[in-house]
């Protein structure tokens, strides 16, 4: 989609690293990382086309497909409806592509297209049961407002919406459908008037100026859900197109950053996010040696459902100065730890092997 | 996957349109249509890697998966089973591609990637009644020996076999495991020792080299069927990625040729091909003057099911010189005419809107 982006060129607009002016990508510089929940300023941007300008009172959200009733609600409807406040961790579905090797397409994301927001917003449950779902149903596709023409050649013909299905017993599961990003109304590049929040999932699935919800009986195979954004996954060593859903286990390291300089003989704070998807972080270790030793490192707070878990180290640097390799490794309540080495069959996504960063001691 | 290759360098091996050395791909002219029976010397050859060179006496077909009694089957045990033999009409997926505007990669197939040979084989529902096919089983996955690395950044990575998958009610209705072709043994470049004949669809579901039928649980989303020969289905204006399957109804035209020379005045015999999928060939209709006034003409033969259906006409060509459109038109027995119009959901393949043809009367 997007071409390469050098990684030095780093233009800021409000704070954030341009990945792509046109559709607009921005990147939170991860090193900013402080709280729990990133402010809505930092947080990144992933667009595909233009930000749709909408309307808050032409705005409607169609509820249709193999359902008894099919409805539509406008803004001011939507408001009404019993609303919820959770954090949810999004994650970029290409978040640290930069860190491939050789280079791919795609917005070159180093680690900052993730972040933790408080959304509140209705329980897609509560709209599918005033629909009355048919029982042939087992797919519900979100659609966006936001679309165009694609220059791929292997894409459909003509102008294609965003869009992406949920299997129905997820979308019934957890879904939000948000109206606020940490107490106020969305702002347009976040998906004003209402988006989706799909926790555990990579962020692609979270539609943004949500327009339809379509009720199928049968899988979706739309452009973003197999051209783009899918993986090769094996079966009996067969590779099969599969469509992105959750993120992987993974551990970032905020502070220090690549390249930063560190002094010789002291305590350094070193601290980041880890986060997983279904089960919790178990525990997260940091290598200041290339991965030779690892030390378990503390983690803060406490932990939530699908978002993520602050951690930190102190890490008294060697007396000697020279460079030093930094890797952080995340093991989740599922027992699953990341992997040490790229696995080709996941292309330009779910990119969740170790990062070795290095610092300078001085 | 391949690079365009002009169609005026008309490089002959065996008769036979160089479409491609490596792999082979090699087109009949299709002005040398005859009998019904395509001779095997004229068909058309389409690989997507080195033509496997199979040992006889070292070849193994596996039947596996979802059967309660898997089992491997060599060429000599594949022979002593009960064979039948039928004609079969095979088109490549891409067949008439050169006629697309504006150019598209992938072979320029111009109209004769398309035959018709006598195929004797043991239907595939032997093998699957001799495995025993568990309940839960809705595919068949055919696959080739013949694989190799892929240049497509969008496919899976390492060695990929050439492989399709049919639905079982299918497999088991009239797929045919083919080791004759026209009363003699498959030659290497069509399959030897076996193959698949998938009566009605592309000639991509019909694997050749077969060495693995695997019984699956759930729809196959190999790269043959998603990444590569797949379109754009539209289901409520939504473009779905969906593998291509039955053939297309068409007429094609094959005397005169394109840009041939007819005397004035006279009585011309036009004459070609045409078939369908499902249904058989109702009519063939031709038009003279570029599509306003259509004759309808005859056809040859009787019909057979999955076959092509030959059919003539005698032109009166005009007394006046000068160039004439000539287009032919299918009309199928489920009702179904041949589009005037180029779908752009198709994308490369499923080439079956009309083409006119022009020759020179003088």
């Amino acid at each position: 989609m997007s071409d390469l982006i050098a990684d030095d060129s780093q233009q800021l607009i409000g704070g954030k690293i341009v990945r792509g002016e046109s559709p607009l990508n921005l990147e939170m510089p991860f090193e900013k990382l402080e709280g729990f929940i990133t402010p809505t300023e930092s947080f990144y941007v992933r667009t595909h086309f233009p930000i749709p300008a909408i309307d808050r009172d032409a705005w409607w959200l169609h509820v249709e497909g193999e359902v008894e009733s099919p409805f539509a609600i406008n803004y001011e409807q939507f408001l009404k409806l019993k609303s919820v406040t959770i954090p949810v961790t999004l994650e970029c579905a290409g978040n640290n592509r930069n860190f491939l090797q050789p280079k791919v397409k795609g917005v070159q994301w180093h680690l900052g297209a993730v972040g933790t927001a408080e959304w509140t917003g209705v329980p897609l449950s509560l709209l599918l049961d005033r629909a009355g779902v048919k029982a042939n149903a087992c797919e519900v596709i979100l659609e966006g407002t936001d679309g165009g023409m694609l220059e791929d050649p292997k894409g459909p013909p003509g102008k294609l919406q965003f869009a992406r299905s949920i299997p129905l017993e997820k979308a019934r599961a957890d879904v939000l459908l948000a109206c606020k990003m940490n107490g106020s109304d969305l702002q347009p590049e976040h998906g004003f008037p209402v988006r989706a929040i799909v926790p555990g999932w990579y962020a692609m699935a979270s539609i943004k100026w949500l327009q339809r919800i379509i009720v199928t009986d049968q899988p979706f195979a739309g452009y973003y859900q197999t051209i783009d954004y899918a993986y090769w996954k094996r079966r009996a060593q067969v590779g099969e197109l599969t469509p992105l859903t959750e993120m992987q286990l993974k551990a970032q390291i905020a502070k220090p950053a690549e390249g930063e300089t560190v002094p010789a003989n002291s305590s350094v704070r070193v601290h980041g996010a880890a986060w997983t998807s279904n089960g919790e972080i178990a525990k997260v270790e940091l290598s200041t040696d290339g991965g030779s030793t690892w030390n378990e490192t503390n983690l803060l707070g406490e932990p939530q459902p699908n978002a993520w878990r602050l951690w930190e180290f102190n890490w008294q640097t060697p007396a000697a100065p020279g460079n030093q390799t930094l890797i952080a490794r995340a093991t989740d309540s599922l027992g699953r730890t990341q992997p040490v080495l790229r696995d080709a069959d996941r292309g330009t996504y779910m990119i969740n092997h170790l990062l070795p960063i290095t610092v300078e001691v001085r």
